[in-house]
């Protein structure tokens, strides 16, 4: 519960209204309902707005809205964030090690940790500040986990791997497991061990059961405020650069240096030892199979500029069609020809 | 062990030779031995019935068939599982909450539970009737499970998700991760909450190391009787609809509806904020793009109807020499068009 | 540590430069330092070589280079990945069974094993010698689990599935999870139990978060040698040959056979019910929905040969040009026919 001027100050926002309205909680524009705000980033879902009964609305500035209060601001989306944030995330309350964790004798703990039931912390690991470990987190040894980081429930961290601070991890995600790497011998593969290691940096998020291979040797590096989503593979050695989105299920081979600010599709794949500009988008489905410069939006496999194959994509299905004109053309052409030929004779 | 006739009864088939025959096991037509029923879905496999050992065989009217006995239905696959589930699932009995989990004290547990070591129970969790956790299962905080549901091992719900009656979890699937949602803050994202909940009815199965991600607001709701094979991911605030069946490695992006007994082949990938009828049909590794209307089967990315994917496909790998005779015919008409020209002067 | 002397004779390679020199580890081409030896596998990379401040190189016969010593072999790539092996992998101590770990009675365990906290082993499970089970993992009851094999924290293996001897399972693995079948029921769908097996051969090395389904009758089996990448799918009764590659992310349906020597590239999926012969390579993406003949290089969806789908790839894009071109070829030939049949009257 927050009165409304507590919430405009919090986004930098114009407040319209009663400041001292309460609000109880954040709400979508269609379900909202007394004590609640919504919000609205886009005017095209402006005609929902007359059956809101919402007390406060979020919003760009310059729109009409039929609420009694409103808060204004350039960046609706990221306030309706902040302000959600500010209305249900309370600092929780460290628990300290729980019983039915097992931790090492030689791992050191920052203050106000809680490590949940199930948790197998290994020798040497070093613990941050704030730290929250959910039940059957595992650390093997060496790890390093900064301040303020939180592992839900089952994630595992291989040996020596370094997360920053404030890092989120979702359930199931595994930090580390060996690179795929074998040196062919004969008909058989020889295992190429993995001794490098994965560091992610600060303000990172990785999704639920995601998997950020380990290097062969050096190290794979996730950089600072990437946000990764859910069943993404994340090969050996490769580099992602700051503030990069990686959606479900993208596959990244070995050895690939993505840039900064990038936003991969979901199901997309990247080929190994390649070099990804920094702000490259690429649409769901892409394949990437070469190099690509900074700065732009593409789709398809292997990949071209987005415009180009949204045009190519809507033609793919009058294949059979222009086959059979073609044909036909040629027909009519030879037929041309020869008459020609016969006239002019 | 059961009689013949027993078996007859349950799938309410018509019985033909000894109903007193003890039948142990189900096997396949070309493995099956004395003792073992068979079963035979397709005609086409007729051609191996010669050679049939089994004492009986599961197969619709009007096929003849080698055996000694036989049950025949309209619908032998359904009996072939009716039979196996029959011989083979045993009531289990309930083993209590076993040493070496963790319960917190206002969890509320029904009758004849099972709960093996390793699993933790979060805080005002309710726990059916029947409902087994095999290890090193974790609930959240105000889980609910309904009665006879079965979560393998690992399997994690966050908070307050709830789960229905008759559900089955394979290992390891994570349910109520955090949606994917982020604010773009100049070059930097900032975290959305993930507040709402996932709500699975009744009759559901999840696969192996799926993500059903929990709403941003609201629910992300899989409803009574869908099927959802592993590694499948399931977005933010996502509705599937009943009896809808969802192959490995699909991927549905956030709001999304998703209407009823619609079937998604492998490596399906859906956008998100789409809304898809009833009785859908995609092909393995679909992309949908746009609304989709019922009762269609499509195919390719963006999908088309699956015949004329078929045919486009197919044209496809002809594409080199297709641009090759249209630039050979340009030449040949504008050949034919100058001749032409000094004709006619 | 080791003497350039031994790592030589270890790989069968001619040892060039002073036999007692001391190598500390293995490292990159650009990165290594005095103490180090570094590998060139691809003389491509041989202008990398003037600025290697290694000690010493494997690489292979008649190729120039910087450094004071070398191993001179055939497979410089084999022999990177044996020194490797051999200077960072020491045999581990077995911790045998360790305390908050659950291990039933009735299991049997073989000499020098070690058990992790967390990890619970069901009834009559048979544990060879040497195993290492890291914390988490699960057998249910009836796994056996082949000597000196290694599962890594929160591996699963459900019941009475069998995994050989030197197998390396990666972390969350999921060996026996129910195979995805389902008896249409009306509308509705019908759970077929899965009562068969997984059967995992020696030296196979399985991926993090994969999932390899047990078989409805019968078993999955995945041979000797298969190496298989993260977050792979494998459905029921699917057969993989010896030494196959399957990369991360790749979709196999049941019942589906796969030869020998493989390998197939990321994303790739492959329908139920298929013939796979040996030594066929797929690239990354690739949709496999018919029987294969041995010895094929194929990409695409479906698949086409290799370099058919790389030229047809690269015309896709010209599609939108290419149907403009036609009908403006249609209009012109219609002319060129009209003036023609004007002419001739």
């Amino acid at each position: 519960m927050a009165k409304l001027e507590v919430l405009a100050e919090l986004v930098g926002g114009n407040l319209i209204g009663d400041p001292e309205l309460d609000i109880r909680a954040v709400a979508p524009l269609d379900k909202a309902e007394e004590g609640e705000i919504a919000f609205l980033s886009n005017p095209r879902y402006l005609k929902l707005v007359p059956e809101c009964r919402a007390s406060a609305i979020i919003l760009p500035p310059g729109v009409e809205f039929p609420c009694a209060a409103a808060i204004v601001c350039k960046n609706p989306y990221l306030a309706f964030a902040q302000i959600l944030t500010f209305l249900t995330l309370s600092p929780s309350q460290a628990k300290g090690v729980m019983a039915g964790s097992s931790v090492a004798q030689s791992a050191v703990l920052g203050n106000d940790v809680t490590i949940y039931p199930g948790c197998v912390v290994g020798e040497h690991v070093r613990i941050g500040d704030g730290v929250i470990l959910y039940p059957n987190v595992v650390l093997y040894e060496g790890v390093e986990i900064g301040d303020n980081s939180l592992l839900h429930a089952g994630v595992v961290v291989r040996e020596h791997c370094r997360i920053g601070a404030n890092v989120i991890i979702q359930p199931k995600a595994v930090i580390g497991g060996d690179g795929f790497g074998f040196a062919p011998d004969g008909e058989a593969y020889f295992k190429i061990p993995q001794v490098g290691v994965v560091v992610i940096e600060d303000d990172v998020e990785i999704g639920a059961n995601t998997c950020i291979d380990r290097a062969t040797l050096g190290e794979t590096r996730i950089r600072r405020g990437t946000k990764i989503d859910n069943l993404v593979q994340v090969g050996h050695n490769v580099v992602i650069g700051e503030n990069t989105i990686i959606v479900s299920q993208v596959g990244v081979s070995g050895s690939t240096e993505i840039g900064r600010h990038c936003t991969f599709g979901g199901q997309t794949g990247i080929a190994g030892h390649l070099k990804i500009g920094d702000n490259v988008t690429i649409a769901a489905k892409g394949g990437v199979g070469g190099d690509l410069k900074p700065n732009q939006l593409l789709s398809g496999v292997p990949v071209i500029p987005h415009r180009q194959w949204l045009k190519a994509s809507l033609t793919f299905g009058h294949l059979p069609e222009m086959r059979h004109d073609l044909s036909q053309l040629q027909n009519r052409v030879k037929m041309l020809e020869e008459q020609m030929g016969k006239d002019r004779q």
